[in-house]
C-alpha cells in the first residue's frame, strides 16, 4: 500500500528523500484533519495551513483535492494494515487470527489512533452518497477487510475450530458488525466499558462457535 | 418526540397551522440535505435555498445553525421511531420483537428513506469528535435504541425463548452491530445481496439462540 503515497514522478527539485518526507508530513496532517472534519471538508488550503506551507507549495505535491483525499485514504489504509491486519496475520492461522484481528481493532480504537474512531468506517458512511474514486478506494478497502475476515473464518472451519453449521461469510459479517458497533459506541460515549463489553462478546461468540 | 419540532413560542404572525407546515417543510428539506452532505455542512443559507425562502425568513423559524441541526436530528429520530421502532412494538413481546426490529431496519434501508443509509448511524460517526447539544441528542437516541433492543432480549429471555447463557446486553450489542454492518455495506456497495445476507444472519443468530 506504500506505493500509493510515494512521491509523484513529476520531478521535485529537492532530493527524493526530502520530497517523500514532506509528502508524508502533508498526508499525516491531512489524515488528522479528516478524522475531525471529514473527507469532504478536506481542502488544499486547510492542509497547507496545518503544515505551514503555501497553497502553491502543497499543489506541487497534490494537484487536486481528489488526489489529496486519495493519498489520505491510502495513508489511513496503511495505518489500518499496520495496526489491525498485521497483528492478526502474525497469529496462528484460523480461530486465533479471527480473535487477534478483533483484539487488534479494539486496541487501535483504545489508543485513539484517530480521534473520530475508525477512519475507514467514518469515511464509508460519509462518502456513501458520493460516487467517485475516493468512494471506490474506501469501498475496496472495506471489501478487502471482509475477505480477510472470511478467510480467517474459512481456515478455522477447515481446521475444525468452528462447527460445520457456521458459514465463513455470515460469521465475517457478524464480526465486522461487532467491530462497527464498538467503533460507533466508543466514539459516541467515549467509554472504555464499550471495549470491555465488545471483548467479552467476541470471546463468547467465538467460544460458542468453537464449543458446538 | 414531536414536541421537539413544534413551532417555537416566538409568536409567528401567520396561523399556528401555517407556521407548523412551513417549519415541517424546512426540517424535511434539511434532513434530505444532511443525508447527502452531513450535519456539519448544514447551513441556514443552504436550507433556505432548498425550500426557496429568504435567509431571514428561515431565521424566523430557526435562530441558529445548531437549532436547525437539532430540529433535523429530531425529525430523523421521528422517522426512525415511525419506521423502525413502531413496527417492532407492534409485534408480540420478546423474540418476535427482536426479529421485527431488525427486519424493520432492513426495510427502512431497502426503501432508501435517506439516501446515505441510516441518518443516525452517519450522524454518530460524523459528530463523534464534536461535543455539544447535537452530539448529545444523537448519543441519547443511540442509547435509547440500545435500551429498546436490550428490553426485547430480556423479555425473550424471561419467556424462555433464549437460552439462559444469553445476556441481553451482549445480544443487543451484537444485533446493533449486524444492523450497522448492514447499513455500511448497503451504503457502500448499493447491493440488495447485503440485505439478503443480513436477514439470513438474523434468522440464524436468533434461531441458534432460541434452539439451544
Amino acid at each position: 500500500m506504500n506505493e500509493a503515497i510515494q512521491p509523484g514522478s513529476s520531478g521535485p527539485r529537492r532530493s527524493r528523500g526530502d520530497g517523500e518526507r514532506t509528502r508524508n508530513a502533508i498526508v499525516r496532517a491531512a489524515a488528522a484533519l479528516v478524522a475531525v472534519d471529514g473527507l469532504e471538508s478536506l481542502s488544499i488550503a486547510s492542509v497547507a495551513a496545518a503544515v505551514g506551507m503555501s497553497k502553491s507549495g502543497l499543489h506541487a505535491h497534490f494537484g487536486s483535492k481528489t488526489e489529496l483525499q486519495l493519498a489520505t485514504v491510502a495513508e489511513a489504509a496503511r495505518i489500518f494494515a499496520e495496526e489491525v491486519v498485521q497483528p492478526a496475520l502474525a497469529a496462528p492461522p484460523g480461530l486465533a487470527q479471527l480473535t487477534a484481528v478483533c483484539e487488534a481493532f479494539f486496541a487501535y480504537l483504545e489508543r485513539r489512533t484517530f480521534p473520530g474512531g475508525c477512519f475507514m468506517a467514518s469515511g464509508a458512511l460519509e462518502l456513501g452518497t458520493r460516487p467517485g474514486p475516493v468512494h471506490e478506494l474506501i469501498s475496496e478497502h472495506q471489501a478487502q477487510f471482509g475477505v480477510l475476515l472470511r478467510g480467517f473464518a474459512a481456515m478455522a472451519l477447515a481446521q475444525g475450530e468452528l462447527p460445520g453449521s457456521e458459514d465463513p461469510g455470515r460469521l465475517a459479517f457478524e464480526l465486522n458488525g461487532i467491530i462497527l458497533a464498538t467503533d460507533t459506541n466508543f466514539v459516541l460515549h467515549d467509554d472504555p466499558a464499550v471495549l470491555a463489553l465488545a471483548r467479552q462478546i467476541i470471546r463468547q461468540r467465538l467460544r460458542a462457535a468453537g464449543a458446538c
